[in-house]
This record gives structure tokens, C-alpha cells and sequence, in this order.
């Protein structure tokens, strides 16, 4: 176990690295060549222009200037220079809730970690048991943290206490944050501007009818069941195959313009081959073949299009209707059409970005069943999912390889090779599967039929926080498995988990304070610096932008990453929560995660990240919920804990905590999640009127006609346009395409 | 442990006591004189005239025909002749869904009988492991239960089988039921005729508004976020105070009654004490007394009604809002009206009879609160019951009965007195607080703050479903308290408990047996026997009845319990599945009770019991659930028990079983749930039209204007008529009465 000054060192040596990335970052970001790389939002809105446009050969791509490297850390305040208001105008509501959680993070852990070090650690710090025993490796750390409090001792009920208040604190600011951020919401919906799905619903299961097709059908249904208020409605054309055609063509497009731009550089016609990757396969001229191929695609697209319009089996059971009213759409959002709950299901419609159109049609039944085999793939994946990594291990190792490339076999048997395989492949193994596992969990919650984006991306950090939890926090402290955790759990008493949990907690510590620094801080200061995007965005610059609409294309801002991001801030909140009362030494490391981490995604929310969707910060009684079962476990464990210190009543003494906390979800839930889930009829109401006043000749019918398109047919244009340059206008290619 | 005869000798005991109730039955209730306790239905529906009317003097009283005799058992197909669409039409849909339970029961129960019969059975017989060993008492019962089959024998692999077999065909039968109920409870509620809640919401927690009175704040409120279907509103009053008023004069009058009675009959002024209970106090006349306590109180209720419907703070904020059309009212329902989910809250209407109108008024936080205090409460109260009831029970001990009453000593050293105390006492205790225990969970029902009983009903009946399971299923299988059992569940690994369990339910089948008989079968005799309102009914008869109208209300039909019965059934239920795969032997037993059941209950539907409300079978969601949660503890008790005997791999094995059961209750609630707790727009916009067509000239504001007074405003004629005797036309306190 690490003692305070290895801490100390190795805090030093990861706040250096963190330094190094930050200057790294500073000199990058202040380089013409990386500006699209940076500032990426601001070019999308177009107040931004390339500063290579100006100036003249080197620095239109090397920023010479010697004044601005001085204040390389002026971003920071730069991040914080845009108030609230003006940030939700700029990178909408979803980012700016984001960014509270860091905040969140400090107005919970930081009075945690004041009091904890005026009342805790003098406590523990003069509770002097590791000083008497001897034999025993101990530590700076353990003497500030509850161990050194001997057992028995009447000291434990300032722990006790303490526990009450950080519990009630974190109640406090919980609430008065759930509060202000539905207030944000309704605020931002009362003040948002018109919007397609205020006044739409999406209709799904639409039962077949044998006499009426499905458009006329929804008409008619509608136009019974709301005969004031229905407007119009769109139905939804299954068009994933045509999806996928114009995928493929985009990525057809994406080669041919690589070889062509190959080509006008060297004069040479570039060569390809037709298999695989261009690895395989017969010897081909590139630009004709990837020419024609297109053709073919822009063929095969055509009839499909023409297919999708016509066939009416290509339309969906599932629809857009929209109203005359947002009171009226807020009404059929909310209400049950049909007696048979299974039809007719109406919710609110997502923003057309964020509507995830593959899973439109899924039958209720299918649904059941798909959550059903979900939940078991979930949980086989949480405790099981070593086996495959350990058997994928067992064969990257020397004989393996041996035996399935026996050709390789002189090169692995040179020494370093040969080291660097036993050493690190295993280790790469899991680094890769924990890397695709948040791809792995999409795609799971993609399964499960959820029918938007902002739905998917909740569902998937639910999985992902779940996987956190188990695998790596209790992971960490119980070693082994998950799988060999389970069987003991199973096998012991419920009220020994806690016990057993807790117990380790505080040995557990230093683990976690390394694990913060190397994981948390290095993480944000990796965040900030986007070396992915930068090394991509120049591979493309350099192979295959040729005009300024490819260039828009290759600068691909991201996203904030909801579905990662917000489980790893719960896993700190988790470590604050816990050592709050066992090691408070480790809070100022989960505090500096914090602040560290509010700026840089301040700073990105303002200048890199674009947003997929808008969901008006829907996910935040997740996050609540989330944080509260942190606090749950914290408190568990601490009963845990103290039971194994012989502390009489100890246990009684805690138990109306969780109690209490589990009534406070309750309370917050109903008094504030309808806000997130429900559109009230009064404002609604308020809405309705206002724009009646203002707007009383709005031609509604044609502002919603094209709201609701699937994006293949609405897109056309936008996927075609990189290849729209001067030189290429009379090519048959172009020909083709503008016929299809 | 019984060997088989000596259950066969208990059960021709039993069967033959529950004969003899039916025989007393038969022979009571063929008497004139009982007429009005074994058929009150029907003199409350008006149809039938006492027999009495007719006839000569002793058959008044007696029947001397000796043919109807014979017959005695002919109320038993006449409890089948009504069919069931009559039967709604005659006793609501509630009670018929009710006794569909029972008949849920043997659909259930008796195929799982047949084939444990045919299949388990015979295998577990010839397993002879019993017949092998020494030195162990078993007996027949035993022989053909699955302890008879030796450890790890492959025999096991049928039992596994037979559990997916019976869990699929309940399935299958609570499916259709399901389906059933909810088609039934539709079609009822689209035959149903008008009435007051379908176009009523009631809204509770009404924001105050420090310019307008409740009633105006709710008319412009829904006049502007319903302008086009609002209709009108009743307001709430606090009248709980003069609800009392009214109780207490109407027990007042009941006295003066039986005091003007008793001096009618002897022509003896009768004497009586001002003190408590007439026992204590000084002695005064007691007409005079109690006709001038009577107008006293008349003069306050005519002053607190007064000052009820003048005084602004007397009206509660909540309030019964009507709506132009049912589509209307549905919409308000289920849609949210404020952004604020906590004011505004709008819910169906329950009935007019079904509103309790205590619980109207209460914030939403203290609803909270008081939801959390109960669910402690209620966990103490299943748990440490034992413990107020011990202390009692030393209480009411032969020194502590002394102690407290010193004279009482010379009785009590009697031996036959002291005998009973000590053998009868401390169970008698025990047998009161079982008897009280509904009405304790009723109480806590309350104070949790539904608004109408039928959803106090529901509650109450999950709370005794939790006792029962708790205290009376695992309570007899693990000897000891249930405070003992959690102790011991929470120093057992999880995986124990349904071993432990599992291990002794085959040696508690004999015990189950018995207690079907003794609480089952004779419970279900002794209900149809009506011994209590019998007695009742002719005590009242005899002391205060005067007049035929005193006569309608001394006969209490009563009403089916359902939150007593309700989780009784379960526990039956619980015991056939259970024991389908443990001891087959069982369940014949199950299945008379049910059957029984089933014909009593037909018949006390048919022609005793009246409706306090009409829920449309509201709670078949309850009962589907709590059905699914035996089975689940079946299943997990068969893989505790299979565990223990060695067989390999049937953990594995039957673990998809309670996956599927979870799975089938999350299926089932999406599917039809629904049904019981929203009403479609498409069903409301049918009767909507229907309506507008057949009475386009109904005024519908009329027909709502009183539905939802509270009952001491509209109630009063009902309450005082008892007093409307010729011969006190003209005495002082028909006066005051009719001056009130």
C-alpha cells in the first residue's frame, strides 16, 4: 500500500502529465492548420472563417506570433466568460445540464470534504490504533482515515453523525439542483421557439385494417377520436434498406474522389483490386471501377426509392399526426387511445433529428420479448463477460499465434517481440473490449426497440453504469470476477455483503486515488486535447478534401458522449459518497476531477461539440437516480463497515438513513419527474394562445408537411454534394446521378 | 406427522361439521323470521315482501312444511341458475369478478391436480426410499410425496418437467382470465348507463390564490386550460366535523327509540346514567334525557352546517370537476395540468359512494410522509407483532389479573376460573388481535390518504396479502416469530432461504391439510350461516325496531370483505401451487375449499350481500399479481428444496422458470393493466356520439349538479327518518328537527 508521499509523488507526476497535455493543447489549438480541429462549433454556425484564408504561406498554417503562447491558459477563463443563458442559446439545454453534473459534483463533495477534514480526520488522526500494532504495513493515509480509530471506540458515532449530515447535505443540494434544472426545462420549453414536435405525436402499432390502407386508416381513426384538433400526419416509410444503399454510396463516393484526387496529383491511373478492402480480388483501374460501381448503386437506389414511394407494404404501422394545437398534441401524448393498450400507442414525438427510425415498427410483443432477452444478454455480459476476453486471451498468447500463423513463427520468437506480446497483448485484450463495450451496450439498447436517440443513449448509460458498479467498483475492492463475486454473494448472508464490502473499503483507498488520477484527470486532459479528431481530420484534410464543403465534412465536431461520460461521473460520485466518511483524503483528488472536468467540457460545449438532438435535459432523473443509489450504497457500506468495528447499535443507529434516502427518491421523484416526461396542459395552453395572438394567419399544415421525412428522402442533396466540383461537372457519373 | 387415515378420519370430521353448518343453514334459513338475514338482496331491491305479511300466526314465524325440508340443499343449484350476465346486471360487476376468483381457483388448481395425480404421483410411490429406512416415522402421505424419492435419483428430472408444465398451463389460465376480466370490465363499462363519474374529475391540491375563492379559481382555471368542455364543478367542504354531529345523533336517537320502545311495552318511565355508557353517572329520565340531548345536538348541527357552507375555510382544495362529454373527462384524467406536479392533481372520480371524503384534502407532502411512516409501520407490525401481544399475554395471566383487580382474587382461585385463564387467555388474546388486524391495516390504509375505498380496499388487502404470507405461510413452515425468521434470513446466504424453506415444506403438508379444513372449509360453512348479523338482526328486532323502515335498516346485508377474503384466497392459491410438485395429496383439498367457496359465494352474491361501491372490477390487477408472486415463491421454494437432495443441475435447470414468471407479469401488465386504471378516448368518444344521438336535448348540468355533495348534506331525510313514527308527529324534537 501506497504511503501519503508516493501519493504525493505520483499526484505530482499525473498533474505534470496532465500539464503536458494542457501546454500541448494550448500550442495545438493556437495553430491555423488545427482550427477547424478546436473551434469546430463556430464554423458549423458559420461566425467563424478559416484563418488560412489570411495572412501569409507559413502562417496560414503555424501560428508565429510568440504573445498569444504566453497566455496559453486564457481559455480557461474563456470557458467561463459565456453566462448560462447565453450557453443554452448556444449549445442547447442537454449541454448545459451536462456540465451541471461536474458542478454538481463540487457543491456536493466540496462541504463533504471541508467538514470531513475539520471533524473526521482529527478524529482519526488521534484515534492512534496503528500506531500500537506492530507487523503491520501502515500508512499516513490509514492513520488520517478510519481505520485508525480502534475498535469499539466511542469515536465511530462522530462517524455516525457525520454520515447523518452528509446524507442530509446531499439531499439538500440534490433537490435545490433537480429543481433548478426542471425549472431550466420548463423555462426552455416555455421559451423555445415553434418546433415541429410540439405539435406532433408519434403514433405506433397502427392495427391493420383489411378495407383502408395505413395513411387513410390514421386519418380516419384521428379524425374521429380528435376531430377539433387533428391537423395532418405523416406516415413512416420503412426505408433501411435505402438507408443503407446511400450509405454504401457515400462511402463509394468517399474512394472514388480518394483515387481521383490520386490521380490529378500523380498523372497515373490508380490501381485497385475488387475484393475485400482492395486487397484482394482481380486488378482493376481504380476510377473506373469505383465510377461505375456508383452507377450501379445509383441505379439500385433509384428503383428502391421508387419502390419505397410506391409499394404500400413499404409504409410502416407507425406514423407522426400532428395537431392543430400544442394542447391538443399534449393531450394524445398523454392519453390512451384504444381500450387494447397494445395499438395506438401514442407518445410524444421526438425532434425529428433525434428520431431513430429502424426501430419504428416493432410489434408489442416483439418488444417484450426483446427487453426480456436483453436483460439476460445484460446480465450474462456483466458477470460473464471474462470468459470470452480469457479465452481470446489464451489464444493471442505465443502458441497460439505459432499454430495459426506458423509463418509468423521466426518473428515472434525474436526476444522483444516475444515479450511484448506475453506483456501487453492479454492487457490489450480487455483495453479493447472495454473500449467497444459502449458500442456493444448501444447496440443492445438498439435492440430493445427504443424509438430516439436521447431513449438510447439513457438506456445504454443505465447498462453502462450498472456495468461500473459491478466490474469495476466492486471489482476493485472484492478482487476477482464479477462472476466469482456473485457466487459469494449468493453463498453469504445479505447482511455479511456489506460487511465483507466494507471492510475493504478502507485498504481500498490509495487504489482509488491512483485510479482517479490516472483514469479521471489524464482522461479530461486527453478530452480536451482530441487527438483522434486532430489525426483524422488532417489524414482527410490531406487525402480527400478537395472543396470547402469536404472540408466542412472531414471537421467532425462529435458529440458529448452522454452514454459514457455521465456513468464514469457517477462512479466518482460514487468514490466522494463512500470515502466522504471512511478515507477523506481521497475527496480533494475527486474534487479537482471535478473542477478540472467542468472547464474542459465547458470549454467544449462552446467551441467543439455539435449536438445530435435536443432533448431538453430528459435525462436528468437519471442522473438523480443514479447519484441517490450511490448514496445508498455509500450508506450501506458504512453499516457494513462499522459493523465489523464492534460498535454497538451502530447499525440501528444507521438504518433510517437509507430508509430516509430511499423516501427522498420517492419525494423528488414525484414531485419533479413528470417535468421531464410530461407536457403540462397550462403551459401548453399559454403557448397556444400567445402564438394565436401573434401569428393568426400561420399556415400550420405547410410548416409541418416535410417535418417528419425520413432523412433519405430530405437528404439528398446534402449526401450527393462532394462530389459537386467545377472539373467533374460533365462526367457520366454526374449525369447518372442527377437522373436517379 | 398424521398418517393418511388419520387425515381421512379429520377430514370426514370436518366435512361432517360443515355439513352440519349447511344443514342449519338450510333448516334457518327456510324460517320466516330469517328471512330478511339470508335474502336481504332482494328486499333491498324491493322485490321481495316478507313472508310474514301473509299467513297465520305461528308460520309467521316458523315453517311447518315439512316438503321444503327435504329439499335443504336446492340453494345450491339455484346459486348456479343466474346467469352471469344477469348476475352483473342484479350485484355489479366487483362481486362477479369476485367469485370469477374462486372459480380462477379450480380452473387453475384442478388440472394441476389430474396431472400430478396421473404423472407425480405414481413416481413419487415407487421412489421406496422411505420404505428403506428405520427408525424414522413416516407415513402414507409421505410415501406419495417427493420425499419418498431418494436423493440424486433422475426421478427428480419428472418434478422439474411437471413445474414447467404447471407453471405454463397457469399461464396459460391467468392469460385468458386476464383477457377475460378486462373484456368484461370494457364491455361493462361501455353498457354501463350514465353516470356522474364519467364525466367528473377530481382535482385535488388547488394552489391558493389570494384574490379568488377556491371555486373561482377552479372555474377560470379549467375555463382556460379546458374552454371548450368545461362544464362545472362541486366544491369540497370539510363537513367532518358535522359528518360526526350526524353519526352521534343518529346513535342518540337509536337509544331514544329503544328507550320510548321499552316504556311503550311497559308503561314505566325508564331510567338511565349520564355517564359512560349509561353505567356510570347520575340517574335521570331517560326519554327526557335523551330528546333534550337530541336537540341540543340538532341545534349544533343545524349551526356547524351553517357555518360549513358560509365559512370560505371550510371548503377544502379539492373539488369534483364536470366536463361537457366523457372524451373531455378522460382527457383531464390522464393528462397533467400544471408543470407542478405536485397542485392540480386530477384523477377519475371514484363513484359518488366510493369517495372518502376524509382524504380529499391532504398536501402532497404530507401524503409522502405519511406513505413513509405507514410503510414502517406496517413493517413493524408484520414483524414484531408478537412483541404488544406478549406483553398482554403476561399481562393477562392468573398474577397480573390479580395484581390489577385484588378483589377479583377469590373468583379467580376457583379452579375452572383459573384453568380457563391460563389454558384460553393468552390464545384469546392472540385470536382478538387476528380479528382486529384487518381493521388495524384499514386504519393504516386511511391515514396513507386514498380518496376512495374501493382503492382503501385494494391497499388494505395487500397489506394483510404481506401478513398473511409472512406470518402465516413462512411463519408455520419455519417455526418461531417472524422477527425470529428475519434474523435468521439475514444471517443466511440468499441462496439458503429457499433451501431452508424448501427443506421443510413436504413435512408441512400434513399441517396445511388440516388448515384448509379447519380455516377453510369451516370459514366458508360458518359465512353462509351469517351467525353474527343473525344474532344481531334479531336483537335489534326485538329492541328497536318499530316501524319498516327500522326493520330495512336492523337488516345489514353487509358486504364482501374484500380485503379480508381477497388475501385469504391467495394463501390457498400459494398452498396448491406450492405443494402441485411437493405433496400432490393437497390438492384435492384446495379445490373442495374452492369449489365451496365458489357455490357460497354465488349465492351470498345472489341474495345477501350489498355494494357499498361499484369498481368494475378494478382490482383484477392485484389479484393477478399477487397469484404471479405465489407462483414465484413456489418456484424458487422447489429449486431451495431440489437443491438440497442432490440433484445436479436442477438450479440450472429451473432458473428460467421465475425469469418467465417476471417476465409473463411485465407482459401482462403492459397488455392489459390498462384497462383497470385509464378509459380510452376512442371507448369515451363511442358513448359520446352515441349519446348526442339518442338525447341531443340532455341537460347534462342538471344531472350533475348534487351527484357529488357530500353525504350529510344530501343525506339528511335518510338519517332522521327512523324517528318519522305517527305517534311522534308531534312532539318538541320533531320540531327542532324539522327546523334544523
Amino acid at each position: 500500500m501506497a504511503n501519503l508521499r508516493e501519493i504525493s509523488v505520483s499526484a505530482a507526476l499525473n498533474l505534470l502529465s496532465a500539464f503536458a497535455f494542457l501546454v500541448a493543447f494550448a500550442i495545438l489549438r493556437l495553430q491555423p492548420i488545427n482550427d477547424r480541429v478546436y473551434f469546430p462549433k463556430w464554423y458549423r454556425r458559420g461566425i467563424r472563417n478559416s484563418p488560412r484564408r489570411s495572412g501569409v504561406c507559413v502562417t496560414r498554417f503555424v501560428n508565429l506570433d510568440w504573445r498569444t503562447y504566453i497566455k496559453f491558459l486564457n481559455w480557461m477563463p474563456a470557458a467561463f466568460r459565456m453566462p448560462e443563458l447565453e450557453l443554452i442559446d448556444h449549445a442547447g439545454l442537454d449541454s448545459v445540464v451536462y456540465i451541471r453534473i461536474y458542478l454538481l459534483g463540487l457543491k456536493v463533495i466540496g462541504p463533504l470534504a471541508v467538514l470531513a477534514f475539520l471533524v473526521l480526520v482529527p478524529v482519526n488522526w488521534t484515534g492512534e490504533t496503528l500506531e500500537g500494532v506492530k507487523n503491520l504495513a501502515y500508512n499516513d493515509i490509514d492513520k488520517l482515515s478510519i481505520s485508525n480509530v480502534p475498535d469499539g471506540s466511542k469515536r465511530f458515532w462522530v462517524h455516525i453523525v457525520m454520515s447523518y449530515v452528509f446524507a442530509l447535505w446531499t439531499f439538500y443540494v440534490l433537490y435545490v439542483e433537480y429543481k433548478e434544472v426542471a425549472a431550466m426545462r420548463l423555462r426552455y420549453l416555455a421559451s423555445e421557439n415553434r418546433r415541429p414536435d410540439q405539435f406532433t405525436v408519434l403514433v405506433r402499432n397502427v392495427p391493420p385494417d383489411p378495407d383502408e390502407t395505413v395513411s387513410e386508416h390514421i386519418e380516419h381513426f384521428f379524425r374521429v377520436n380528435h376531430p377539433d384538433s387533428y391537423l395532418t400526419h405523416q406516415v413512416v416509410y420503412n426505408a433501411n434498406k435505402l438507408a443503407k444503399l446511400v450509405q454504401k454510396k457515400k462511402s463509394l463516393q468517399n474512394w472514388y474522389t480518394y483515387y481521383f484526387n490520386k490521380y490529378e496529383r500523380t498523372s497515373k491511373r490508380p490501381i485497385t483490386r475488387t475484393g475485400f478492402g482492395g486487397v484482394v480480388g482481380t486488378k482493376v483501374d481504380a476510377i473506373d471501377y469505383y465510377s461505375s460501381e456508383i452507377q450501379k448503386l445509383s441505379e439500385a437506389e433509384a428503383l428502391e426509392r421508387e419502390k419505397v414511394l410506391s409499394d404500400p407494404k413499404a409504409i410502416v404501422r407507425a406514423a407522426f399526426v400532428s395537431f392543430k394545437s400544442r394542447w391538443a398534441a399534449a393531450v394524445c401524448a398523454q392519453t390512451q387511445l384504444s381500450h387494447n393498450p397494445t395499438i395506438w400507442l401514442t407518445e410524444w414525438a421526438p425532434e425529428p433529428r433525434d428520431v431513430y427510425w429502424r426501430n419504428l415498427a416493432i410489434p408489442y410483443f416483439d418488444l417484450t420479448i426483446r427487453r426480456l432477452l436483453m436483460a439476460i444478454a445484460l446480465f450474462f455480459l456483466i458477470f460473464f463477460f471474462m470468459i470470452p476476453i480469457a479465452f481470446v486471451q489464451s489464444l493471442a498468447n505465443i502458441e497460439g499465434i505459432e499454430k495459426v500463423f506458423p509463418f509468423l513463427t521466426p518473428l515472434i520468437e525474436t526476444k522483444s517481440v516475444r515479450s511484448f506480446i506475453q506483456g501487453f497483448l492479454p492487457g490489450i485484450v480487455l483495453k479493447i473490449f472495454l473500449i467497444l463495450l459502449p458500442t456493444i451496450l448501444m447496440m443492445m439498447s438498439k435492440v430493445e426497440g427504443f424509438s430516439s436517440c436521447s431513449s438510447l443513449d439513457r438506456r445504454s448509460a443505465g447498462k453502462y453504469h450498472l456495468f461500473l458498479l459491478i466490474n469495476v467498483f466492486l471489482g476493485s475492492i472484492i478482487t476477482g470476477t464479477a462472476f466469482q463475486q456473485l457466487k459469494t454473494f449468493l453463498h453469504q448472508p445479505p447482511t455479511e455483503i456489506p460487511k465483507t464490502v466494507g471492510e475493504s473499503i478502507p485498504m481500498k483507498a490509495t487504489f482509488f486515488i491512483t485510479y482517479i488520477m490516472v483514469d479521471g484527470w489524464a482522461g479530461i486532459a486527453a478530452e480536451i486535447l482530441r487527438l483522434v479528431p486532430l489525426v483524422i481530420f488532417h489524414l482527410k484534410n490531406m487525402f480527400l478534401v478537395k472543396t470547402e464543403q469536404d472540408r466542412e465534412e472531414a471537421m467532425d465536431p462529435g458529440c458529448l458522449n452522454f452514454a459514457t461520460y455521465e456513468p464514469k461521473i457517477q462512479l466518482y460520485f460514487l468514490l466522494g459518497l463512500v470515502y466522504s466518511t471512511v478515507t477523506p483524503v481521497l475527496l480533494p483528488f475527486v474534487i479537482i476531477f471535478f473542477a478540472f472536468s467542468y472547464v474542459v467540457f465547458r470549454h467544449q460545449v462552446i467551441n467543439v461539440y455539435a449536438q445530435r438532438y435536443e432533448s431538453g435535459g430528459s435525462f436528468w432523473p437519471d442522473v438523480h437516480r443514479r447519484l441517490l443509489i450511490g448514496l445508498l450504497i455509500s450508506q450501506l457500506l458504512l453499516m457494513g463497515l462499522l459493523s465489523t468495528k464492534s460498535v454497538e447499535k451502530s447499525t440501528i443507529a444507521l438504518l433510517p438513513l437509507p430508509i430516509l434516502t430511499v423516501w427522498f427518491h420517492v419525494y423528488c421523484k414525484g414531485r419533479f419527474q413528470s417535468a421531464f416526461v410530461r407536457f403540462s396542459l397550462q403551459d401548453a395552453m399559454t403557448k397556444d394562445t400567445l402564438e394565436r395572438a401573434t401569428e393568426p394567419n400561420l399556415n400550420l399544415r405547410a410548416y409541418l408537411k416535410d417535418a417528419y421525412v425520413h432523412p433519405v428522402f430530405k437528404g439528398r442533396i446534402h449526401f450527393e454534394s462532394p462530389l459537386l466540383v467545377p472539373d467533374e461537372e460533365n462526367n457520366t457519373l454526374v449525369l447518372t446521378r442527377r437522373s436517379s
